[in-house]
């Protein structure tokens, strides 16, 4: 079989060929009225995305961690405390980030695999007065579950205090209404729903920040969000913005706004359904409690070499699904479905599973997973999450 | 005339197209055999460029500025004292990034366009004994002036003071040789001598600096110097990193690696020294005392409007020269040779500003820029500065 390579992984995705063209094109200077108004464009394009007319959005040039670090400098102070979500490597890495910047934290343990109660985050609350912020994931990527944002929102609301989300997974694949929800700050990655190769960074600030912003005192400099601002209302960057990634980013959210976000959603809703009762259908089993529409964690079943499993399906046929992280690794594999894809492309993917199983030896009725994938996405019924109806786009 | 757009900037530069090919190339994930081969071959390729052999160089996602910031989070203690030389817009910014992390700074002010003596920075540390690192800029990008790193470096080495060197605009452009005059730290961008869009950010360590790194008790995560040492061990990185632009890179080195070192540096100080003589033939000023070679700054003559004339080269011919900066503004215009350029390219250049001087009508002899650009070009007289052999290249 031709080898031709497709990245169920979750970041990098698939590129799309017209944005690897922008990121190629000729080089232009960003300290022009031409990149300016690619950064006056991508303003509203990206409040769109994250679903707020009230706040702005902040392109850094740096991995999503770095989006993540921006959110501690710049809304903690020394003797601030915070709330963390556990629950798998991403939650966790907000913690570590809260660790390294010597800020208080309290931590609601999840299991991973498992969702997050609301109550745990409003127990926690009501208990510790102090805390200041609570760091939340949206989609926990290494576990494959997603978290009800709506829901934490309407507490931390309540009780007056800021909420700040890890997106990185969330933005352009699943329901995210920040102005709707009260969701106060949201990162994401430009190598996920952005459909873009890494490198960028976005970090959404609804103006109930702000406050918290011009208070905090941990050193920021790169990650200060007041550069950040003051540079974006002259449309530009406080330093030399990754030119290339800003005009491919630029054509990605063209083709989101093009496709409409409420169905960029539903499209991710119906083939992470597709993939799950087509991998159920295989007889293999589900990894998360509340999977998200990301990607697909699913429990190596036993008597199959995981790894091998997932390695032979890179090698010969270079289809790329995900292994397990540290703990994790050898007891699931992920299939992301994620940005640049469509429902064909789910075939494949489950395709590739019988494949991988039958060559494996595992016993595997061949066709049955394809064929239960074929009839979710050709049903009419929309998945509950899919039907939630996006706010207007912003101008 | 038909509109061919040069990048007469300080960065971004023009991009080879074999460079923006590899950019647009089909993704492959990071964390991959295929990848980790990229990364172990630039390990070296990296060392070669800073000339080092004893120390790693770490890729950060982030402009030059976030190298700087990782410079500032990883060398110093809350109590420790830094010393920082000025003299424009890039040794400002070491001062500036030291305050926001509250580090004490004693400051050496160098006049605009002059260049620092090294007996400044010896009677500092004399006087000084807390000062625990040197921050100092090789290339002054914004006025042009070249400070002597080597002559600076014999002096930290004999006081045992850590040297932190910004040669974003020196890497790849003036020689460098870390090891052999015992600079600790330097850093730079990828959109400078590299050749590639921006984006990445290098941060060059030799073992002189990894106690204090060690011992550094600034909040660090993202720039946290030991977390990429122990990625690169195992040739990845901490986090996800810009893919297409590590490939970019890879592509751009292997040209430095083909042309030889000694030759990129040569053909700067060529294309440098052509560059000057050109502009002062057509009764132009030089603004730098000690001008570098990735640009030459010019004083604005008396009787031109200086921001007419940059603007009227860009719109009406694609000739992309810089302006001053901030309070350089109008004063000089800056003319990049930097990177993907050849002898042509200075013709071009100085074709352009005499054309501009005529069209402005500034008295100017057409013709005498180029041809004695062109006699600088051809003469076989080499400019001292590019006989400077670099050590062996790392394996």
């Amino acid at each position: 079989m031709l080898k031709k390579p497709i990245l169920f992984t979750p970041g990098p995705t698939p590129i799309p060929p017209e944005v690897s063209l922008a990121e190629a094109a000729p080089m232009i200077h960003h300290r022009t009225p031409e990149f300016s108004r690619i950064i006056a464009e991508l303003k509203n394009d990206l409040k769109y995305l994250f679903q707020t007319q009230e706040g702005e959005v902040y392109t850094f040039s740096s991995s999503g961690t770095g989006a993540m670090e921006a959110c501690i400098a710049n809304l903690l102070t020394k003797k601030s405390k915070a709330l963390v979500i556990l629950g798998g490597k991403f939650g966790e890495r907000w913690a570590e980030l809260c660790e390294a910047f010597g800020v208080e934290t309290v931590t609601i343990n999840v299991e991973y695999g498992k969702v997050v109660k609301p109550e745990a985050v409003e127990a926690a609350l009501k208990k510790d007065r102090d805390i200041k912020v609570v760091f939340a994931a949206q989609c926990e990527t290494s576990t494959g579950v997603l978290h009800d944002i709506e829901a934490i929102a309407s507490i931390t609301k309540r009780y007056s205090i800021l909420l700040a989300v890890d997106a990185i997974t969330g933005v352009g694949i699943h329901p995210l209404l920040m102005d709707t929800w009260g969701v106060d700050v949201a990162v994401t990655g430009s190598q996920k729903g952005c459909m873009i190769p890494p490198g960028l960074a976005l970090v959404a600030v609804r103006p109930t920040a702000w406050q918290a912003i011009e208070k905090a005192d941990l050193p920021r400099f790169y990650w200060d969000l007041r550069k950040m601002r003051d540079a974006l209302k002259k449309d530009t960057t406080p330093f030399t913005p990754a030119i290339s990634l800003v005009r491919a980013l630029k054509v990605a959210v063209d083709m989101i706004k093009k496709e409409g976000l409420e169905n960029v959603w539903q499209r991710h809703a119906h083939m992470a359904y597709a993939t799950r009762e087509g991998v159920k259908a295989l007889g293999l089993e589900l990894y998360a409690q509340s999977p998200c529409n990301i990607l697909t964690a699913v429990k190596v079943p036993k008597g199959l070499d995981g790894e091998a499993f997932i390695k032979r399906l890179k090698n010969d046929y270079g289809i790329w699904f995900a292994e397990g992280q540290e703990e994790m690794k050898g007891k699931i594999f992920r299939i992301a479905h994620v940005g640049y894809m469509n429902d064909f492309d789910i075939l494949t993917a489950i395709s590739a599973v019988e494949r991988g199983l039958y060559e494996a030896g595992y016993p595997v009725e061949i066709g049955k997973g394809v064929a239960t994938a074929q009839k979710c996405l050709l049903k009419s019924e929309i998945p509950k999450e899919a039907k939630k109806k996006p706010v207007p786009a912003p101008l």
